[in-house]
């Protein structure tokens, strides 16, 4: 496939990752880290004495030199090595020309954050208001005034992972955060008050293509990564594709093929700030391993060989990760929660062989699968419970348990929305809510009426896909048009039912739904037969979901042997004694 | 997670994939293989001196003891290893004591073929007729005499991948096969006429547990495993039941914890024999690194280490494996199918890192997952025809060319089934054809009569779901009764096109097709109107295939230009000259 070889600077979990990945497609690696056992160092097992790895750190020129003089190609795990020597060593010319990928250039702008949002600025991509400060009290009073309070300060280099950002909410506190951001440059960012945070990992090919990962919803607890939700869920129907135009278009910016992590605020008015970005496989994409066709780290191999990048689709419906972060220097919470996760369907445990725990270290990641967002949150759930930071709080926030079959009230993740136009409409919808109660399938139930909350009617039918619903049940009786007007606003299958009115038998209910006009189709039910409704919808659902069809083979089995039953008794008791009970 | 550490026998591609694995779990792995860079050794650096890898083969027992004394557990990747060497070790008393998986008596059993095969029939797992012989020429002719020509004779050990296999056509071939098998110990088999050859992964705990992986359809090429294809399709939709039941049964009579691999024939006539079975992960399951929640790998470490079994569970719709075998002692063939992969979504290239390449070697393999058989067979194909040895017939029998849109004719994946009553509803039914078309859905289409093809009918219905078949559209007109009858016979989503007749203005068909009884719904679209019945189908694909929802989007999108293009016409042009075109 090719002979050339990667150099990593870096051999962390990141640098893990990519040498797992450069295993399946016999691509030759080495890594420069300290010591002969790090993380990356255990999966890679150095193939000859001339292509040992490294045993340095990526600051350290001469370790650089020492790889580079290895390797056809250098890439990172890390975006704080040492430029400088990167480039020299660029400039000396060599028999077979080094690559370096994500170039010098690149990693030289991105890792001084001030630098970074300059570049952003200068570009066009949207970042939120900052301003340079010098390390006194004079200057950061100044940015207070330009950017108002509170504000961040943050140090421009060496920053990761929340370390070297501090909040000033008042003037008094500008002296306590310069000396607790140390001598380091800094600058201040305007606080930014988002509703969610969002990424997009991006891969760029050595030509400057782009191709974005699906957007996630990330969750950062004490400034690090908690939890990573893809596809990204939400009312506004045009999210996604603007959160992956924002990211393309920042990662166009740069030189040198790889992986970009491009991380985002979620304003409430919908606009969205490029936070910042890592040029390299980003913790935001470990999730892509398990539930995406290729893994951010075979792209970031692919991009940075000149290979054909691959798919960057969803495989799974619905996909987490979870980090699992040093609590203190034993491993027994790890050990609690990747115990908790072998007995959760669709769990992968990956920890990193890290040597020592310690607090606030990434030891590991449990990434999840699903087919539904609900059953995703059921399977997270007891990890969250595991964790011994977790608040209740935290719990039913980002793993909401599904509600009580039979409550009478909505799943925080529905796959289904039962939808009528009038509460009188009730009695007639409800057996449709107790079939999808039998099979567990979470459902939504309200109201939506199309003449008298015609505004309603177009929020509900338009933001029905990206909040995660399959299909519609919408009953409705009269002049019926609830379910054809849902029908011309969303891609999903809608079922319409017709329900009886007090004249006309239900005849001109069942004729508004199921007389559509060529194009939007209402899958049409019998009048007021609401459990049918029902019962289509799992059939619709249980076209992606193999597990349902044995669900519904045995609804279907139970038919026959209740019909079989009454055989039985016809023939037992004769038809003369014979007593029709109506269900 | 377990401090306990694994030693494997052997260190080909399936200790490479372990390996793999147990990095994830943070598991020790120590394994015994000649030479320090072999496929498994490549990816577990050792962790300390004295956890070093074992130089040496599998089948020399000392250097067994010496892999034994390093670690608690001892599992295999090859079957061929030495048992008394492993019974004499356990009998051994220790400080903690080994656990070896599967056991020693498994081993031996499976070990010799003629011995496993006495033992399934022992314990009534259905095998196909044999009987033993020794190598001389009269004992193969009565052999023949009991179990008819042609026969199988076969070398009782260190027979794989077809190596050790002679059919015998006639008499006077006794002399010369006996002579190709060597000096080994032989047995004879009834030569098998399968349609079709069948596998499933079971996993075995200590306890002797059992779970099944969805069963697969695998295609032998020079008695070598070529491709693996699931879930299994088939007219017969009590065959994945089937198989699973026998395999686990199987597996429930031997010894020990692990994966096991069972391979077995099925019959014209729907009959199950057991070819044979290896008691350690198969090739037959490389696909579920990509295709399950768990790997076989995970779970075969899980199992032995007596951790809890994960998800069995496929997560995609439909998935391939293409064994990547040596055509010459050149790599070049190989490549050129890897770089064809790097091309097609969704597939994952695994190479083991042989050093070199041999004619009949397994050099790696491409793991393919896919939305749907049609997508699968569509991506498999360019990989088949990048293989030397591929013939047009082999190419077009496993990946056969989706049929063009418009054609005419039916696709050999359909995903929805068109039917109709009669042939006179051709007219009404292909608009649903030609949106079907439009989005590039495979489909069928055909006639299937409720009232004149009853046994059809049935045979239709009941296999649509093990086909491969998401959805059905069904047209019929006057005593409409097709689509409820299918849809009184499967779970899938059915949906009815009611058709106009002669009289009644397809009011007969509308209220025959809607007003189903509560059980069993048919998705009922407009008189006459199959568009939306295609549509229909769409968007209940589409409830499973993110792709589909963009392609629902655009398409609605374009309902409104057309429209509002009409509008402007209508404002160009004043209504009284404009002209009404009828579609």
């Amino acid at each position: 496939m090719t002979d050339k070889i990667v150099g990593i600077l870096g051999g962390g979990q990141l640098g893990r990752m990519l040498g797992a990945s450069a295993s399946l497609l016999n691509v030759k690696v080495v890594i420069l880290d300290v010591g002969e056992t790090g993380p990356a160092k255990q999966v890679l097992a150095p193939l000859s004495p001339t292509l040992a790895h490294v045993d340095g750190s990526f600051a350290d020129p001469e370790k650089i030199r020492e790889l580079a003089a290895k390797v056809d190609v250098l890439t990172i795990e890390i975006e704080h090595v040492d430029v400088k020597t990167l480039e020299d060593i660029q400039s000396i010319p060599r028999q077979t020309p080094l690559a370096i990928h994500p170039s010098p250039a690149t990693i030289h702008i991105i890792q001084d954050k001030l630098r970074q949002k300059e570049h952003l600025l200068s570009q066009d991509s949207p970042v939120s208001e900052f301003c340079p400060v010098d390390s006194t009290e004079e200057s950061v009073r100044s940015a207070a005034v330009q950017l108002d309070l509170p504000l961040m300060l943050k140090s421009r280099t060496l920053a990761y992972d929340g370390r070297g950002n501090c909040v000033v909410q008042q003037v008094s506190q500008i002296a306590d955060a310069i000396s607790a951001l140390g001598k380091r440059p800094l600058y201040a960012e305007k606080w930014v008050p988002f509703v969610k945070e969002i990424a997009v990992i991006v891969v760029r090919t050595i030509d400057g293509e782009v191709q974005s990962y699906p957007p996630v919803e990330t969750v950062h607890k004490d400034n690090v990564c908690h939890l990573v939700f893809a596809p990204l869920r939400g009312h506004d129907p045009t999210l996604p594709q603007r959160a992956c135009a924002i990211a393309e278009a920042a990662v166009k910016t740069f030189t040198g093929a790889g992986v970009f992590g491009v991380e985002m605020f979620l304003m409430e008015d919908g606009c969205i700030f490029i936070n910042e970005i890592a040029p390299r496989p980003h913790n935001s994409g470990h999730y892509t391993i398990e539930a995406c066709e290729t893994s951010q780290y075979e792209n970031h191999l692919r991009a940075i060989l000149n290979l054909p990048l691959g798919s960057t689709a969803l495989k799974v419906q619905s996909t987490a990760m979870l980090n699992l972060i040093g609590h203190s220097s034993s491993m027994d919470e790890i050990t609690t929660t990747t115990n908790a996760a072998l007995a959760v369907p669709g769990a992968t445990v990956h920890l990193y062989g890290k040597s020592e725990c310690r607090k606030g270290r990434k030891m590991g990641h449990i990434t999840i699968v699903a087919d539904s967002d609900a059953q995703l949150r059921d399977r997270l759930r007891p990890l969250l419970q595991s964790l011994p930071s977790s608040t209740p709080e935290e719990i039913d926030r980002y793993a909401p348990a599904a509600t009580t079959p039979g409550s009478g009230f909505s799943d925080p993740q529905p796959l289904v929305g039962i939808i009528m136009g009038s509460d009188s409409d009730l009695p007639v919808m409800l057996p449709a809510a107790r079939i999808l109660d039998r099979f567990r399938i979470p459902y939504e139930l309200t109201i939506v009426s199309a003449h008298r909350t015609p505004d309603r009617l177009v929020q509900y039918a338009r933001a029905a896909s990206t909040r995660g619903l399959r299909t519609i049940i919408a009953g409705a009786g009269g002049a019926a048009h609830l379910p054809g007007m849902v029908a011309s606003m969303t891609s999903l299958p809608v079922i319409g039912v017709p329900v009886k009115g007090s004249t006309l038998d239900g005849v001109d209910s069942l004729h508004s739904i199921v007389q559509m006009p060529r194009g939007i189709p209402v899958a049409t039910v019998a009048i007021n037969n609401s459990t049918n409704a029902g019962l289509l919808a799992v059939r619709i659902l249980a076209a992606g979901t193999p597990t349902l069809v044995t669900a519904m083979n045995e609804y279907l089995a139970s038919l026959e042997t209740e019909v079989l039953d009454k055989v039985k008794t016809l023939e037992d008791v004769g038809w003369e004694k014979y007593e029709v009970k109506r269900t």
